[in-house]
């Protein structure tokens, strides 16, 4: 959910995203509608709505710069779902108002036909008052948004549509282990992956300081876990590796520098870089990745801490492919699963952006 | 020559160091006038006066903060001036108008009596023009500037105040390899020392990206130049080993965020970093370094580029203490001379700010 957006929501509007004297606090409110097996009788949250899976119906729009899109695009991917749920990317920066597919040809998703992902927000709530986020999944018919309510979108492609899963898809909410997983996810929330937003767009010295020791904390936490599994919750791949994947990519090219999350490098941090380079050479993970788009969302977009917006050429990446050597704690990521097939022709990272193994 | 100031020079009038679609063009123009063991022969810009070398004549003007004035603290250290030449220390941070002295007792340099050291070049000059920069050497009974041009000061401190040198200073200037020395800094300015502030002050993508191109193509230099070299010059501390030394101690604190000089951190060049711990740990080098009032100059001054004015908390600082294992290369740092004595209690870096060796 990186938004771009006028609105109420205190770190969108105007482009403004520090807010002198305050801490960051992220708007939670998210259109909380859910896509299920069986709308009869999904859980809901008050007001929500359930609408049913169904091939080709919907159209997730995934930013690439953006972590919260990322988890979007591994889940789809190491689920097999492209097949079944299509997917528009937005250019990597956005004005005020909104995402837009500038990288498309006339500059509309070449599906939904539209510019800007506002439209469909709009389509859906014509006063819609809070940020314009990724991802967010669009009912392709009517053009509105059915959801952006992103840690439920990934739960849901990974429950509600097992019938469409490929063969061999991970299973990445194993039912023994959920209590503790969503501990853990947590904790990675609150501390990581919104942490080094918080180290970011602190508006003092003080909630800064507070934001960086409660970061660095639970990265030494992570450090710890990660010493003797391979994978956050043991030696298969889940959820919470993709949710704790997403960050650890960003953290060097993006929150060591822009977000003053700099007591170390992740490449510092032995365990959570292995890990890290792992996961990016796991097929589903790195392939994913566009690491020039992440530096130009985040070095272009918030004008408020990079006012010259130009978007550094470093770090070296090459050193993702180093061999992690984490085989030793564990040679089944996917479980009783496998790995994902190729990356579509049509959804390749630009080459030039990102190392990866060919 | 780090500076403050309202005038002509493009890079601190009104506190804009960045010009949008320029490269940054370091004001070189400084008061060449020179202190020296005799006035009457002495090598002189037009112009310039000449000042004759006295015991306790001339007061130093040198924010720890400052790399240009950094080198001056190190090089009086190691040849022992410090009886001789006494030292004011701005602190951190300035406004437009100047350096000032916010640390001592009713923000008043003791020796000279000003706030400012402004008022030191409008002694000497009502209508100063240009950047107020440190380090500046003052007279202290007239209250004047005498020169500020800082690669001069340091080498008129080797080679014009021989006669009050401690036993055991070390030659910084040896006369078979000033030729190469001379080559060997003006590289390490032109690519280094100042490369650093071009890729920070660039006023375009194009711009800084070409900074970054040269500073990365002279690190590279510099870090196979060490390879088979304890110093850069051989086995012995010479003072482009200090021209370089007050660059590589602020490179991850500062310029690799900041000036976003990120391909690597210094602690990824093997050979460099070993080198700068190398001189951390020599006395009369890490002992004249202040990291917080480094950190807190360059994030709090620089409002163009961290218009939050937050400093970072990192990077962890506790490895500049690792054993650098260059012995190897050389076991002589001071050639025929000796490690300088303890820092004066006077002078003594806040234990907190920098993890020196007691």
């Amino acid at each position: 959910m990186t938004e771009a957006a006028v609105g109420q929501d205190e770190h969108s509007t105007k482009g403004a995203y520090v807010h002198a004297g305050e801490s960051f606090d992220r708007d939670t409110n998210y259109i909380e509608d859910r896509i299920v097996r069986d709308p009869a009788t999904a859980q809901l949250s008050e007001g929500a709505e359930a609408w049913p899976v169904e091939r080709d119906r919907y159209r997730l729009v995934a930013a690439r710069a953006c972590p919260w899109a990322n988890r979007t695009l591994i889940v789809r991917r190491l689920l097999g779902l492209e097949g079944v749920i299509s997917v528009g990317l937005p250019g990597p920066t956005h004005d005020v108002r909104s995402w837009n597919f500038q990288l498309d040809p006339e500059g509309k998703d070449p599906v939904l036909g539209i510019e800007r992902l506002q439209e469909a927000y709009f389509a859906r709530f014509p006063d819609y008052p809070r940020g314009i986020t990724v991802p967010a999944v669009v009912d392709i018919a009517s053009g509105q948004v059915v959801t952006n309510n992103f840690p439920q979108i990934t739960e849901d492609f990974a429950k509600e549509w097992t019938d469409f899963h490929r063969e061999g898809a991970p299973d990445l909410w194993p039912t023994e282990l959920e209590d503790e997983m969503r501990e853990v996810m947590r904790r990675v929330y609150t501390e990581v992956n919104n942490g080094v937003y918080r180290c970011g767009f602190a508006g003092s010295q003080e909630a800064y300081e507070a934001a960086y020791d409660r970061l660095w904390t639970a990265m030494d936490w992570l450090e710890e876990r990660l010493a003797d599994r391979r994978f956050l919750m043991g030696p298969h791949i889940t959820e919470a590796d993709v949710r704790l994947f997403t960050t650890l990519v960003r953290f060097d090219p993006v929150y060591h520098g822009h977000f003053k999350c700099s007591r170390n490098k992740l490449t510092e941090m032995p365990n959570l870089w292995a890990y890290a380079r792992d996961l990016f050479t796991t097929p589903g993970f790195g392939d994913t990745v566009d690491f020039e788009q992440i530096k130009q969302h985040y070095y272009v977009v918030h004008g408020d801490i990079n006012p010259t917006r130009i978007v550094p050429v470093g770090p070296d990446l090459q050193n993702w492919l180093e061999p992690h050597g984490r085989e030793a704690l564990g040679d089944a990521p996917f479980g009783r699963g496998t790995a994902p097939g190729p990356v579509r022709e049509s959804e390749r990272v630009v080459p030039d952006h990102t190392p990866l193994p060919q």
